[in-house]
This record gives structure tokens, sequence and C-alpha cells, in this order.
């Protein structure tokens, strides 16, 4: 396991203070370790902790002397092998490096050279995702190859690649992702969540990313931090942002600090884990966090208990472990740029401690944005955790996205239900998206068709490719922010084993050498998935400058013979969007909509088919019929 | 038909000015109608609006002559017949009655003797239902037949009664329930919703009383308007109160004013009732009172659109129906003394005007309480219309219950599946009540098994009473305000015709004279239905005096293995609650309960089965069981 915190002093080092580099070089580097490895000037959060973890060091008594810097108070921890050292950065600190010494009587000092960087843009710049953004989510091992000399990192414990394990690695990586900016670009995206880039030195199933073993590195099987740096930097240029997917609940069983944790409440159940007890896994029961009426067994087994017995469960109430989650996110988003952060099982950590973390960060950065994963199909649920409820509880979550499970969940349900009675069928969708006068902010929930631990939706779908059509298309012309996972463009699926991870995250073919298909290039990619890969790419770019669509009012009509209308209407522009789930061609009457006064009006298909006026009535074809009209 | 509020002038001009009775009599007091046909003195509703109906009133010229009242104004109608009169009636004004003349040149005056009586209680004494109470639901036709001289009443449309047709007038009348109010205080009810017992003058389906064609009488089939007042008076000497079932929405097609409407605008589409033509149905679409999205057509016919075509749908947004509509309701609630409205088919009159109807209602009546039918089974909407939610659209509702459809439907669907997966079976109720958190007042929402227009419970739990004890017993028990219908209790069903409405409103065995089974006395019924009726007694007297059922705070644990604990804990009482799906008897461990300090506490079990100390295991049969200690 390569030790990048170690050896950035050293770097440091050598650029600056060459001649404290004989210095620093007289320790075993690797001894000392300091986290966040770097901070900044000029940022909200002043007031850093500082891990520190090296044998003894308890024993160290730490001194700094820079100017703007200062040393207020030095905690002692359970263990004697850590320090956290509370520094304050005043506004007259300057951009440059430092020394951090630890002293003790008769023993070498310990340095540690520490930098603060100077910004690289102000707070402001760092915009989040919006309901203007098309998010393609990734899962890095699993997208493109673009550096085969990455696939055996030699020293981890999951060494080397295994394409015919599908829970195994698969060779994808940071490069891959680099090298198909433009197909991604291309395609209409404007934003990439990548499943998480960090080290899971795990014994297996590493590659998914959620079991992270160390929160300030990037997995050498998918590259470096500069190659992570470089990602960001070159989907800025192409107008794509990042969102970085990031787990405060809980970290990967062999996680570094396993062996010597700072306290003796560094995770939930610690006391179990330490003495070689069974640990309970959370009982999932999310509800708890809003329920009036939880016993507080089931509510400590909800939020303590471990998520899967590979992760443990963090204890955010330890204040320590806290601030580290929190500097730590900062740390990514300042070092990456990120215009987004994706938080992983949202309601399972302490409730207060997620209000705290989303509020510092958009204290740090206050036109961001981060999203937080509650699977929940209960709009109750989903609204309750959106920044701007009005929650009798009264609780804030800062959080400004969520995601739609419920109404992923509606569509599906009615696309599959072909019955055409009162309360079935499209009714679900058009009931479900009434629902949207309770939440905060409709359009800034993260709304899908699928992702990395559901079944494709073309799958979901009974690989029908008209009710996937429409399940897509509606999802892209709705007031909320899209995410397409990768792959569901050229209608992946895995009808084959409904449920089976390792199959929803097929490789994406044209991603490794050698690859028969490639459907970046579209070779020998199959005529139905290509249609499907334009239909979309089509809306996509469409939607990208349609102010009716992004800004627009909505109007729906109550779906009737099987026909669901929508319009999305701003100023000058008109976005006119039928789902047909009728078997074959019908016509439909407009004087219906004779509210919106169309008359006469010549509509443009979005998907270049049937251009037309609107005048009495209008054929649709079966599925998904989107229109657009300068008005 | 009679016209009470036609002679009742000349009632009180006989027994107070016995001069003036002669001229009244002159005329044809059938020919003058003023509503409401009194007021009282010390309301806070001062302004009146009087509605007067006879043949060219509008070219006639009103006056009054009474100490502390003042005809302010007087505004004609579109029909010549109508006029509407706005009175004060100041705090001077002492009880007492005036002629109102009506005077035109070359023409007898009409004169109309108008009392302002004195108020038998005040404004706070009339206490609304609450959570405290539990609701019996009687179709009055179908309780009990009190008084056969009512059987036929000549004049009427549907005359008289045949008990061999579901859908006809069986009978059933005020006296019946008069009779019966012992059995009913004693198996622990507290207050009585009666479907309307007003005038519904109709051709057929007269019995369910939704058809109102005048509504300032009682139906003549039921009884008088005195006998419905010693109903209140009576069923108040035993505790219980009465909830009158009004309905804003709608009137019958025979209602008096339908062919002589006062206004172009009286009711909703009356362009094409007037002319003959079709008139759509309400789409039914209750969501768009919500939805941000709903075109303007589809919110007219859910609004405007008649609940059936027999039903006229009243517009409340002519200022005239409104104040009359307001008026009716406090005019039935002080003339009887309620102590609660229900209100029909809440979501479909102009949302505005509900939110005034009811703000008026608790102006007056600050204590009182009113139940909306929204029958959704979505919590979103339930919530929205209950007072105090914080809507954001910043609508208030001033209604203080709504009706638990989603938790009734949670319950038999938890209880009629038999899966004890992670998510199925008894996780519905414990995920439902999870969602309390959004209410603004839980206990103030409705409970109930089944009503008036759904199958019975009974019937709807597939005929299993282990099943059907689970359903009642635990909305005994919840944070609610429990309902229960009229025959559910000795397990009616309707299974040989699930829907059927005239089926589920079948006759209760002995309130007809030469019924061989009576469930009054318990003659002929059988042992099973004997004891469901007494399983119910005995929790409903029990809940009468629980302050943990009444009071308590509820904690309730995660089902598993087919068994739900829930608990009801008030300073020094507990209620336990065990719903045990299995089909044996099963053995728990009570040291999960640890949090809740129960060991070596006497439980008594409150069916009187077996009382057992709470230490290390408890033997649970299967279905409900409730124990309750004294801490």
């Amino acid at each position: 396991m390569k030790h990048r915190n170690f050896l950035k002093p050293q770097v440091f080092a050598l650029g600056c203070f060459f001649l404290l580099n004989l210095f620093s070089v007289e320790f075993n580097a690797q001894d000392l370790k300091i986290e966040p490895p770097n901070w900044w000037i000029g940022m909200q959060t002043n007031d850093l902790q500082l891990l520190v973890h090296a044998k003894h060091i308890s024993t160290y008594q730490p001194e700094l002397n820079y100017a703007g810097v200062e040393l207020i108070k030095v905690h002692k921890a359970d263990s004697p092998n850590y320090l956290f050292l509370d520094v304050t950065i005043s506004e007259e600190a300057k951009a440059g490096t430092f020394t951090i010494n630890f002293k003790r009587k008769g023993e070498k000092n310990l340095k540690f050279i520490y930098e603060l960087k100077q910004r690289e843009k102000s707070a402001e710049e760092y915009v989040g995702f919006n309901h203007t953004d098309a998010v393609y989510l990734i899962t890095p091992d699993r997208f493109a190859n673009g550096d085969p000399s990455n696939d055996v990192v030699k020293g981890l414990k999951e060494a080397k690649m295994n394409r015919d394990n599908n829970y195994a690695r698969h060779g994808g990586d940071l490069q891959g992702i680099i090298d198909h900016l433009d197909y991604i670009s291309g395609m209409g995206f404007t934003s990439i969540w990548s499943s998480p880039l960090l080290t899971n030195d795990m014994n297996s199933s590493s590659y998914h990313g959620y079991a992270i073993t160390d929160f300030y590195e990037v997995d050498p099987r998918f590259g470096t931090l500069d190659l992570y740096k470089e990602l960001s930097q070159k989907a800025s240029e192409q107008g794509v942002g990042l969102i970085m997917d990031m787990i405060a609940n809980h970290c990967g069983s062999e996680h570094w600090w396993m062996k010597d944790l700072p306290f003796k409440d560094w995770l939930n159940y610690q006391e179990l884990y330490e003495s070689g007890q069974n640990i309970p896994n959370s009982n999932h029961r999310r509800s708890i966090n809003q329920d009036l009426y939880a016993s507080e067994l089931d509510s400590k087994i909800m939020h303590e208990g471990w998520f899967v017995p590979t992760m443990p469960d963090l204890n955010q109430r330890n204040p320590f472990l806290a601030t580290y989650i929190i500097q730590n996110s900062i740390w990514w988003v300042e070092t990456l740029g990120l215009h987004g952060i994706r938080q992983d099982t949202y309601p399972y950590p302490n409730k207060a401690f997620m209000s705290n973390w989303a509020g510092a960060i958009m204290e740090e950065y206050p036109n961001f944005n981060i999203v937080g994963e509650e699977w929940t199909t209960d709009q109750l649920l989903v609204g309750y955790w959106q920044d701007g409820a009005k929650n009798k509880d009264g609780y804030k979550s800062n959080l400004r996205s969520t995601m739609d499970f419920p109404m992923q969940m509606k569509i599906v349900q009615a696309l599959n239900d072909d019955s055409k009675g009162w309360g079935s069928g499209l009714m679900k969708i058009y009931e479900g998206l009434a629902n949207d006068f309770y939440y905060a902010e409709p359009k800034d929930i993260m709304i899908f068709a699928d992702n990395h631990d559901m079944d494709r939706i073309f799958t979901q779908l009974q690989e029908d490719i008209d009710k996937t059509k429409m399940a897509l298309g509606l999802m892209l012309i709705l007031p909320r922010t899209p995410q397409i996972y990768y792959g569901t463009e050229i209608l992946m699926e895995n009808s084959e084993k409904p449920g089976d991870h390792g199959l929803i995250r097929t490789d994406f073919p044209g991603g490794w050498a050698g690859d028969e298909v490639n459907a970046f290039t579209g070779q020998n990619l199959s005529s139905e998935k290509a249609a499907f890969q334009l239909f979309l790419k089509n809306i996509l770019n469409f939607r990208k400058n349609s102010e009716a669509i992004l800004e627009g009012e909505m109007v729906h009509f109550a779906p009737s013979n099987g026909i669901y209308p929508l319009f999305r209407i701003h100023e000058n522009e008109v976005v006119a969007v039928f789902l047909n789930t009728n078997e074959s061609k019908t016509i439909i009457d407009l004087n219906v909509f004779e509210e919106l006064d169309l008359q006469d009006t010549l509509f443009q298909d979005i998907l270049g088919e049937t251009d037309f006026t609107w005048k009495k009535e209008l054929q649709l074809k079966p599925g998904f019929s989107v229109f657009s009209a300068k008005l």
C-alpha cells in the first residue's frame, strides 16, 4: 500500500527548503501521518484539527512557528499513537510551508512539513450541479481501462484484475474516464458522478469502492491523485463537472486505523469489535430517523449496527471523528475543484452530524450542491431530508438534493402496468408528480431510471424499448436533476440474473482493448442500441438549451386512454410530451389543451421524426413523443 | 313534503302575538321561506344573510323593526323569487321575535315572524369529539326501526320502505337510535356519527342520506327536528355526543331550489343543466388540490363536475351560497348541541371556501371539532388538510381532524400479507406509523376499520377473526380518534358481494321487530359474534379510562418473527400490545424491551385471559394481546 501522504512532506521539503530536507529524511516518514495533509489560506474553515498518527506520538510535544498560524490545543486520544492538534489559521497567514516539530526528551524530533496552499478559485466559484445538468453515473472499474499498467498493483490485497469474475476488479480506471470525456460530453452530459475512487484495500469486491481504507488516497488501481485532478481539469474544459461519492457512515474493515483506533468510541459497537464478538448489522429501518415512536433499541441498531460486516460503522458522535470527516470532505472539494458530492447511505449516520457536515460544506461553498442517498420510495422521507423542508421537528438538513426513488418506482410500476383503469397505469406518475407540492424544491431532486444498486431499467421494464424510452424521456423533461447510469444509453441489461450487482455493473463495451463492440464509436453496436443511444443524445442535447425544460412551468393533464400529456412552458418556448402506452398509433384531440393557446403553432419533433402544426388532432406513435415550439 | 320552516312562524305567532296571527294566516305561509329560519343572540356570527324565497319577492320591499337588529342591505338575485337580506344583530338585541314585513304597492304585505333565541349554552361548551372518544358510525336507515309509523310517509317520492331491496329504505330511524343509546354507551362508545338525517326526497336510494333536498329539514322517514333534539339530549345524558354528517359539495337533484335557482351560478355547470345538456361528472382527481402542475381543465372538471348525475354540484364561489352553507352548519350545531361535524367529500368543493367554512365554525365554537373526508391512501394529502400542517403553499384548512384511509389500508394489507420478510407484513403498519411525524396532530386523525362506503373489515380480512381483532384492537390503542361502523362489532360482512353498498349497509339484527337474532340483547347471536362484541366492549371501556392509551407516549418495536410489539406509557400506567401473526403460540424474549424497565411488573390482561408478571419470557397466543399495568 502506497502512502502518498507520508511521501508528500518530503516532496515539499525538497522543493522548498533544501536544508530541511536533510532533517526530514532522518526519520522514517511512514511513521508520521498528518491529516488533512495540507490546507489552504482564505477558507471559511480556519479552525483546523489535525489528526497525527505515529508510534508513541502522544509522548511528544508538538510545536509550530508560522506567521498567522497558531497551535491552540493538543488533544491526546485513548491510543498513545495519536494526537489531535487544534490549529487556527488567521487572515494574516500567507501561503507557504512550515514545519510541525514533535519533540521528546532524549528522542530525535519528528517533523512534518505542512503546506498552506493558495486557493485556485474563490468559494463562490464552486458552483454545484443542479437541474440544468445531466449527470452520468459511472462505476469506474467497469467503464474503461485506460491504463493497463495499473491492472496489477502489487502490495494491495486484491492486486490483480479478473474480468471473468463479476465481483473482481475489471481494470477500469481514471485514465479510462479521461479518454472518453469526448463521448460523455458529446452525449450531452454535463456532470460525472463516479462511485468512489479512493483506496479500497479489501480482500475482495474492492472494485465497488464503498469500503474505503484510506480517506486521503486515490486507489492506485484507478490512478493517482494527479490523474484525478487531471480528470477534473479536462472534464471542466468540456463543460463537465465532477461529483465525488463520499461515505461518512463507514469505512472498510481493512482501513489503516482499524488496528490502532484513536478512541474507544471511534466505531459503533467498538467494544464488540475489539473483543472479537459478533457485531449486529444495521436493521436498515431508515424510517426511525423520523419516527416519533421508535424504540431506543431499534434506533441504536439502525444507526450503530454495521452496514455489512466488512464496513465498520463510524461513530460520528465522537467530535474528533466528526471533524475528521468534515475536513476530509472539504479537502477533496478544494483539491479537485468538485461541483458536487454524493453522500452514500445518508440516513445511517447520526442525523445531527449529517446536518452539521452538509452545513459546514455549504458554508464553505455557498453555491455548492450535495445529493444524499435516502433509499426510500416514501415521498415523505425524501422530502424530509431536503433543505428547506418545513419539518415539524425543526430538522434542517442543509442538503439541497435528495434522490427520487419514489418517482423511479412509480414510473416503472406505471409503465409495467398495462391496465388503463381510473387509478392505474400512468396515473401513478401523475399522482406522484402531484405530490411535488410537498418538496422544498422539486427540481433539485435527482431522478434516475437505475443506478449501480438496481436492476438495469431495460430489465426492470421487461426489455421493452418503448417503455424504456418513455421512462428516460420523461425523466429528462421533468423539473428534476436527471442522472443516467453508464450503459443505460445502450440498453444494458441484467435480465439473466436480476439483482446481481456484479452483472448490473457490466463492462462498458469498447472500454477494453480488443472489445468486439465499441459503444463509444458505435462499432458493431446493434442498431437497436445505437438508436437508443441517439434517442438519449438528442434529448440530452436539446435539454441543455431548452429554457422550457430547464426553467419552464409544467402543466400536465390526467392520463386518459393510455396517453399522458405534459407540457413545459417558458416565455416563448413550449415543449410538449406525450407518453402513449397504446400498442398502435393513436389520434388525440388537441382541443383538450385549449387553455395552452397553441393553435397553429409549428412544432418540431425533437427526435427528428414528424414536425406538425397544432390543429385539431395529432397522431401519436406508441411510446415517447416530444415536440418543441417557439411561441 | 312537510314544510316545517313555513309552519314555524305561525306557531310563534300563535304563541307570542295573538293579533299578528290573523295577518300571518292571511297569506299562504308556504309561499314565503326564510333561511336560516331563526337565529340566536350572543353569537359570533352576528352578520346574518337571510335567504328569502317567495313568488315575485324581489318586487317587495322588506322592513323590520326590532331593537338591536338592523336590515343593512337587500340583494336581488337573478331569479325574481329570491331576496337576500343582510341583517346585523348587535349586542343590545334581546331574545324574542319580530316581524319581517315585505311590502309592495297594491299588494297585501307578506310577513315572517323571525325569532332570535337565547343560546342554551356558551360557545365554549360546544366541546368537539377528540381522541378520548370512540365514535360509532351509523347508517340510520339500517340500524333500528324505532317508529313504524314513519315507515310510510305519503307525499315523499320514495314513500314506502322495502327491506327486500338493499337499495330501498328499510325503516330505521331516529327513534331506533334513541331506543338503543344504552347499547351504544354500554359498548363504550362516546360519540355517534350518523350519516345524514336531513330530507332526501329523491326517487330512489334516498336511504343513504347524501342527496339532501332540504338543508333545514329532518327527513320525515327518520323523524322530526324535535326527535333529533331528543336524541341529542338523551345521548348527552349518557355521555354520548352527536356528530352530524354534512355535505357542502352538492345537494340532491330534487332539492326544492332546483326548479328556481336564485342565481345563474348557484350550481357548477348550471348552464348545461338549464339547457338540458350532459353535465360532466367530476374526474375525482383529488390530488389536483395540491398539484403544482394541474391543468385548468382537469381542475375545473374535478371541482365543478358533478359527483354523480343525481347530485347537483354547488358553486361555493357564489358568495350567497357560501354564506348559506356556513349559516346552515352553524344553525345545526346550535340547534342540536352537536359535538362535531363530519364533512363529506372534503376535497371536492372550492378549497378556499372549505377553509372559510371550517374557520367560521371554529371561530363560533373554539372547542369544536370537524372531521373531513379526504378519501386518499396518500399520507401527504391527509396531512395537508389538517389544521396546523406546515404547507408550503400556506394553505390553512381550519380542519382539526382528517380520516386515516392510509393507515386503514396499511393495516389491512399488512394483515393480509402473511409473509414475514424484511419489508412486508406488519412492517407496513410500523412504517406507516413512523410517518406520523408529518401530521400536525396524529391523535386528531380519525382511524377506522371500515365505513359505509367500504367492504366490512371482516370481509376485507377474509373472515379471519384473529386478524379482525388485531385490526380493531390496534386501532383502539393508537394515538388516534377511533371510529367503528355499526355492526362491525358483531362481525358483519359482505363477502358474498364485495363492493355492494346496499349489502355493506345491512340491517343491524334486533333493530326490527321480529328479528330472529338480536345483537342488542345477544339473543340468538352466534358465540363467535358475541365474543367479538365482548372483545370490542372490553377494550372500548378500558380505553375510556386509560391515561396510557389516551395521553401516553407510544413506543413501538420493529416487527420481527411475525410479532409487532407496541406500548403506550403515561406516568404510572403502561399498556402493552402484541400483534402475533403466527398461527400458534409464540414465546417472546422480554429482554428486548429492557429500555422500558418493566421487570417484575404485574400485568393484567385487559381481555381477562392471562395475567402475568414481566420476567424473561412471555407466551403469546396468536392474534391480539393487550395487557396493562400500574407502574
